[in-house]
């Protein structure tokens, strides 16, 4: 019997449980759920006969380290800062270790002695960074393998709410973690266009957009995601013109963005130390430059647009010119944003998010120039089982499959671009109905 | 035989140790001075009789700890982040210590221990902070002795350079610590204006400035520094209206310097692993949008600018669309442009800087309202005694001297608000052509 064990039982484990436990008689699985909240773990699990449930906090070394011992591998699904702890404990008794988060500089140390040891930390393996690796490669490879040289490759992934739900003037509802979009785009985005190095700063990159479309969905627009050069090697896109990485949302939501980046309102450094009786109208007007006008009509001078605008209303429905008190005990104005927007943007009960990926891959063949564009869509299935779930969860579990099928030769610390992983991961993602078109 | 202990020979200490040493035969002192450079304390010292030299790593914790145990003050010119450090060894053989830094969060909290050893930590005794506080203090208690009401406070203070030496179409040359310039602005501003809490973030806090004129030095230019309200308690100025620190520089800069700053040259997070190969102007165009302009055309329209105008010649003549090598081996935009303009902005041989601040204050006095300006000039002597470096070191070394002499009764961690230091410091920084005028 093989053992199992998944560290936090949180939204982006359900899936994986899921098909863990789906899977355990059939491999002999025993799966071995630790999280700080016992209930959470039960509500997963179920009383599944091969699951077990720990409480557990995961800076108790003793525990943690013997838990680690008794299992064959772990998957972490804590936040990234602790994947290194568990990794190092990975480490010195010999386990396998597989995360959906983005590969460290601190993990990459490992990787020599991960080889030493015979075992596999396998990272980025759950949507974006994951499902577009796997999905990238298998077409970068297939172009490469006919003589194919790609001149332009462009990749787009956002997670978004099904246009079923999509009934706010932003046309978004946080689907994951809301932190994380409203700190988007706070460092400069790097890429390659046309073969010039390009750099877009906070200050602009959510209007120098790109307008994507996908069929049967409509009209999305991408801001370039962090360190797409990053990426060059490692998909052997040496010759390629364009490389860029992008974030997709619903057309229009950058430029209204880009007025509470402008305002400041996403500002995580300034500590409101008169939060707790400040309202939001007074908020806005402490950012606005000095003025006899009206917030209202400060705002819209400021921004350079109109009063019956529908980037007017936007920010109006937003509640952030209203006399309610920020609601918040200490904190920065991203936090008080936050909350806010927690409310404004809360995915209702019975609501499904949707997921939305897209290659557009340019290159020449025969003295040709030709273009290749996949697209992923998927839907969720109800509030625990989402798409975000599903699309971060399935692949790291077919991947805890394959590793344990010694289907997977890879060791040390890896990112998932080779065939061992694309071929079988997302061949089996199509039975779950995570498919491309293209 | 009293003996000081003087931390860091560089440019701040050589006012200070001037001014130490000169008075050491009459008060009879002996003055330590330790740096990791020896030639540095001893082209200081001057083999002055009352010297001691002592090369010192001071995170040499046995030779630090040693140092301070034989000595009855210190004075630490050592970065601001190594004061704690110092603190706590003063601590432990119950020494005072005298910095011109910032009082931060961590030396605060020794403040009960300082007062249970007997001893005084003063902090911000230099230029600014320091000078600032003792005139500001000293214009508010007489007006509020008089039964006066501060109704508005703003204080400015800028290092530039010395008139006769504004050589450059940006009027500015490095006088400080040139780091110091490049990030200065990056966190939010916060004040009070007109009874309103405002904050400026970095998007804008070079374009909201104040026009101040100092007679027979003209117009100067001033943007918010940092948190103004910090200072509203401590400085009694809880009914005033407006609130107001700021920095200067002369008229015109701050369009200038957000022009680099909306580019994206003032970035400290982006790493630029290409930077050994990288023209500027290929910087310049990475960070432009995508055109067909060239980088100049593109530049301007960029930044809403006339190729003619003043504002394109002053960032052409900093050399940044010129195909010269950044020259860094690694490092953000803004270690780039640091390097630049410290060629650029070099302060040359025989030339002098010059120091402004000047304090407005509004209030009401028997049912009228009235205003007092009151400025500050100092030129710098040489290029080693600079304006910065007298104005920064005097206020320390007269306060060591105070301190020796039993004159002052504060114990703990303190900044100079109070009678004791403004009144005995600010006379005897007269004599040294250190004068505010009204």
């Amino acid at each position: 019997m093989k053992k199992i064990l998944v560290f936090g039982a949180g939204l982006s484990a359900s899936y994986l449980i899921k098909y863990l436990l789906a899977h355990s008689k059939k491999e002999n699985w025993k799966v071995t759920v630790a999280d700080q909240s016992l209930p959470l773990v039960l509500s997963k699990i179920k009383k599944h006969e091969r699951a077990v449930a720990v409480e557990l906090n995961i800076q108790d070394k003793t525990k943690r380290e013997s838990l680690i011992e008794q299992h064959d591998l772990v998957v972490s699904l804590m936040p990234p800062s602790l994947h290194v702890l568990i990794a190092k404990d990975c480490l010195k008794y010999k386990k396998h270790l597989v995360t959906a988060s983005y590969l460290t500089a601190e993990m990459k140390k490992l990787h020599s002695a991960a080889v030493k040891a015979g075992v596999l930390f396998l990272n980025e393996i759950g949507l974006d960074p994951g499902i577009d690796h796997l999905s990238a490669m298998e077409m970068i490879h297939d172009i490469q393998s006919k003589g194919g040289e790609i001149t332009s490759f462009k990749s787009y992934c956002g997670g978004l709410v099904s246009p079923e739900f999509d009934t706010n003037p932003w046309h978004y509802k946080f689907t994951w973690n809301p932190r994380n979009v409203i700190l988007a785009g706070n460092t400069t985005a790097t890429f390659t266009q046309n073969g010039q190095l390009k750099f877009i700063p906070y200050n602009r990159i959510f209007l120098q957009t790109e307008t994507i479309l996908v069929k049967g969905y409509g009209q999305f627009e991408a801001y370039a995601n962090r360190d797409s050069n990053g990426y060059i090697k490692p998909y052997g896109l040496e010759k390629a013109q364009t490389v860029l990485r992008g974030t997709l949302r619903k057309k229009g939501f950058g430029r209204s963005w880009n007025h509470l980046v402008k305002l400041g309102l996403t500002d995580d450094q300034l500590q409101l130390t008169q939060a707790p009786g400040l309202t939001w109208r007074e908020l806005v007007t402490a950012f606005l430059p000095p003025s006899s006008l009206t917030p209202e009509q400060n705002l819209c001078h400021f921004l350079g647009i109109n009063r019956q605008s529908r980037e007017f209303k936007k920010l109006q429905w937003l509640g952030i010119l209203e006399n309610s008190k920020l609601g918040v005990e200490q904190g920065s104005p991203a936090t008080a944003l936050q909350k806010l927007l927690q409310q404004k943007w809360k995915l209702g009960k019975g609501e499904l998010d949707m997921i939305v990926m897209q290659h557009q891959l340019t290159y020449t063949l025969n003295g040709k120039t030709k273009k290749r564009i996949s697209s992923l869509v998927v839907k969720g299935e109800d509030e625990v089982y989402t798409a975000m779930a599903k699309t971060v969860g399935l692949p790291m579990a077919i991947a805890v499959k394959l590793i344990l099928q010694n289907k997977i030769s890879a060791r040390g610390v890896v990112i998932p671009l080779t065939k061992e992983f694309y071929n079988p991961v997302l061949k089996e993602l199509k039975k779950y109905g995570v498919e491309f078109c293209e």
